[in-house]
């Protein structure tokens, strides 16, 4: 994509004052129209070195209402982000709808820094390009506008431009150790970064080459191109939402599952007062033991909680967390989102949750809400549900593929223990608030939260992130078989990574 | 506080298994009910080393609901956290209504050891206790409960522990180097951290003192305390809302203000367009210039516009900025303040974006939209905003104590010139976005504006922070005007500081 650019274009002073005003008057009016209409905007710059983007930058964010975009200047990670994966750092800055993030550099700079120039595996490469990938394809699917630019000048310009800045006494802002050799060796990274833009120029977030030798011409480029590429987001937009106001009730065949996983689980199985305490107690100092293991070694741990109301997911937690260390653990519920939360891509508010390296994220459910209560009470729409499948796969793979141990339980209790457990909580004056109606329509609804489970059960069961079905019937049973559960996944895991 | 307090209180498991439970229920309750209530809570553990701290929180955090609590545990700073003053690390941390956070330990750990242990100034030390008081005061004024809890053992417990510990291989979490000392000298820290105790024990967020030694009634007394302080705090609010609910027309005095400033502006002042070309450039030159030295000397700088509608604040933010590296400077522009803003003290937004040292942080509006806006249209009460200007100058005072430059300005123009600019606005299609009905109502209120702006240039014009009132019925001459203060200012203080 870089053979070929004709890098001598040029633009006049004038030829730019002349233009410039009319550009700035009508990127104002799309910045305040895709406000109104809720269209979030990324926009990319990568480039490379001194080749001006600073400047550009700022011509072109002068040309926007601050009102309504922010700048993200990408630098070496520190240490927080050094402790969650890549793509974390930049999930937590995706625009709520309505608004343009800038990236000043980005997530392809970082993957070539962290992921090519430490010397790793090509492998290691490849899957971070895939990780990239699942990232744009999820927020272009979800909405969002991605912009994204590379600011092209030739090994020759840039040495002119090296001994200027030198001479001018310019401070370098990114001189890290680690960009050095990006900085000095454009002929090395020329092949490397075609390819990448090569692989990640996609119809819905494709790549704009723009010649930036001289700074009047590539100013103007990027202004014109983002106008066209706002416009056509917002008449898209217009069209879809005519089409969708058209057909109302939206079909969805819900697929027969012969072999429903539910369906077949023993939920006999218990254990007496005297087992579960026993065996409760050597649990818990077990996973307080594996807990400093994770630490010392840097392992991020998500045990994620689904289940029936009532199925014992907070009394289970209370469990597993009561012996831990605060400072090493947290349980985060997740409840309705909020207005923010709403504003964002799904995952958005996930992301922001991830545990650190050495940390122990519990989910009083997750992230299945969208597969699950989402699906089922209509809150987003049949593609958007049948979508987040795939995308909660690639999620957790991101999560793995940092290292992080994925553990998930399915509590399963069946409807009449379900009934006899909100009659009690009825009946116990200090359980009262945590049965409400919802809980009850919830329970009228047990057969389409039984399909939903199902088939979330079977499209979500990963190598990397394997479902756990819990037969819930019986409270003790259920608690040992999590706290087992649990030991067992981390010691296999620390075995597989040659730590124990 | 510390000398007299009895260490040998004890609590056997049986007693202890008593409570626990029906307190568990207690507080669950409390907990539930100042969440309607929107009260916001902030408990405080500090303590010696080794006091229990760890497993104290972990008992008490099992009590609470997860969905309404966040746990911070306080370390050394990261290096983003190194670029802000000491207090901005928990000013972002602190709860929204009806949610209780939770600080293993706090600012005071972080004062000891930032600014006691390096060999520092008494003085620093002082100065910084200062800065926690108007922090305490702030939030307890604005409805908080804070509450603090100081965990004592004997330094012979102390070392009995420090054995125990090392014999189980349990991994100390917070041994930087810098906690060493407070780790090893109990003996030196002792009359320290008595003083420090004395000095920020008040009424309204009084210190606890837990004799730590025996773990369980620890506990019971932290969680007994914690019930006790959120019953009275329930109370309180319950009475002041019943007080409020009575009387609806608060009568607010305006003084009377002889000497109006603003009054006395001469607005003639001008530039031809050929003068502003000229001074323009020279000027937007030397503040790129004085930018670099503002981030190598690591000096962060706020400016401040506040003024009347169409007084020409974007315009002059936008050739302030024109030739700043946009990695350096940032524009915020203050609005209408979102949901959740408002379910927090209200200088929890402006904290959360007070810039880097070595950045610039510019603002469209900002803090004092307490004192206009908010004063003028009711938005808040009037203990509130007179509140406020004490608030606002301590804010100040904290930012300028970090090192921050802080400039202030009042775009001023006369009744006239508004009318005309508005018509302007409205005459011009690429403008008319600009002005709404809000701009013509505030027109109406020009004289309580006025009223407002005087008072607040009175009472927050101080020594750290001093306001400039900018002459702005001429564009050209308000432009220069104002960059020329930035650059004498920026001169002054590097030269003061011995830096230029």
């Amino acid at each position: 994509m870089l053979e070929n650019v004709d890098l001598t274009k040029k633009m006049s002073k004038e030829e730019y004052d002349n233009v410039i005003e009319e550009l700035t008057i009508n990127i104002g009016e799309l910045q305040r129209k895709a406000w109104k209409m809720g269209i979030p905007i990324m926009i990319v710059f990568e480039g490379w070195h001194a080749s001006g983007m600073t400047d550009i930058i700022n011509r072109f964010l002068l040309t926007l209402n601050p009102m309504g975009c922010d700048l993200y200047t990408t630098g070496k990670p520190c240490y927080q982000e050094e402790l969650k994966p890549l793509l974390w750092r930049f999930w937590t800055k995706i625009p709520n709808a309505g608004r343009i993030a800038i990236f000043d550099r980005s997530w392809y700079r970082r993957a070539i820094i962290e992921h090519n120039s430490k010397g790793r595996a090509d492998k290691d490469m490849s899957k971070c390009l895939d990780g990239l990938t699942y990232f744009e394809r999820q927020l272009t699917d979800g909405g969002y506008l991605l912009i994204k630019f590379f600011l092209h000048i030739s090994k020759e310009e840039q040495n002119k431009r090296y001994t200027s800045l030198k001479k001018k006494g310019i401070p370098l802002f990114i001189v890290e150790e680690e960009e050095q050799e990006y900085i000095n060796d454009y002929a090395r990274y020329l092949p490397l970064i075609e390819g990448i833009l090569e692989r990640t120029d996609r119809a819905s977030a494709p790549w704009s080459i723009v010649e930036s030798d001289d700074m009047n011409f590539s100013t103007i480029k990027i202004l014109a191109k983002t106008i066209e590429s706002i416009e056509n987001k917002i008449s898209d937009v217009e069209n879809e939402r005519k089409l969708a106001s058209g057909k109302h009730n939206e079909s969805c065949v819900i697929p027969n599952i012969d072999s429903s996983i539910l369906g077949k689980v023993d939920l006999d199985k218990s254990l007496t007062y005297k087992e579960y305490k026993k065996e409760k107690k050597a649990c818990q100092k077990k996973i307080a033991q594996l807990q400093y293991e994770l630490f010392k070694n840097r392992i991020p741990l998500v045990i994620v909680f689904e289940g029936w109301d009532a199925s014992g997911k907070g009394g289970s937690i209370r469990r597993l967390a009561q012996k831990l260390n605060p400072r090493l653990y947290r349980v985060t519920p997740i409840g309705v989102p909020t207005r923010s939360e709403l504003a964002h891509h799904y995952l958005w508010r996930f992301y922001n949750e991830i545990p650190e390296a050495g940390h122990i994220g519990i989910y009083d459910r997750s992230w299945y809400g969208r597969v699950l209560v989402e699906r089922v009470e209509d809150l987003c729409n049949m593609h958007e549900w049948k979508r987040a499948y795939r995308e909660i796969n690639e999620f957790e793979e991101t999560l793995a593929n940092y290292g992080t141990i994925v553990i998930k339980f399915w509590t399963h209790i069946d409807r009449e223990e379900q009934l006899k457990r909100f009659k009690q909580r009825e009946a116990t004056p200090h359980k009262q608030w945590k049965i409400t109606s919802d809980d009850w329509r919830n329970r009228d609804k047990w057969k389409l939260y039984l399909e939903a489970a199902d088939e979330m059960l079977q499209k979500t069961s990963t190598s990397w992130a394997p479902w756990t079905i819990v037969e819930a019937n019986d409270k003790y049973y259920a608690r040992i078989r999590i706290l087992k559960t649990v030991i067992e996944r981390i010691e296999e895991e620390l075995k597989e990574r040659g730590l124990q």
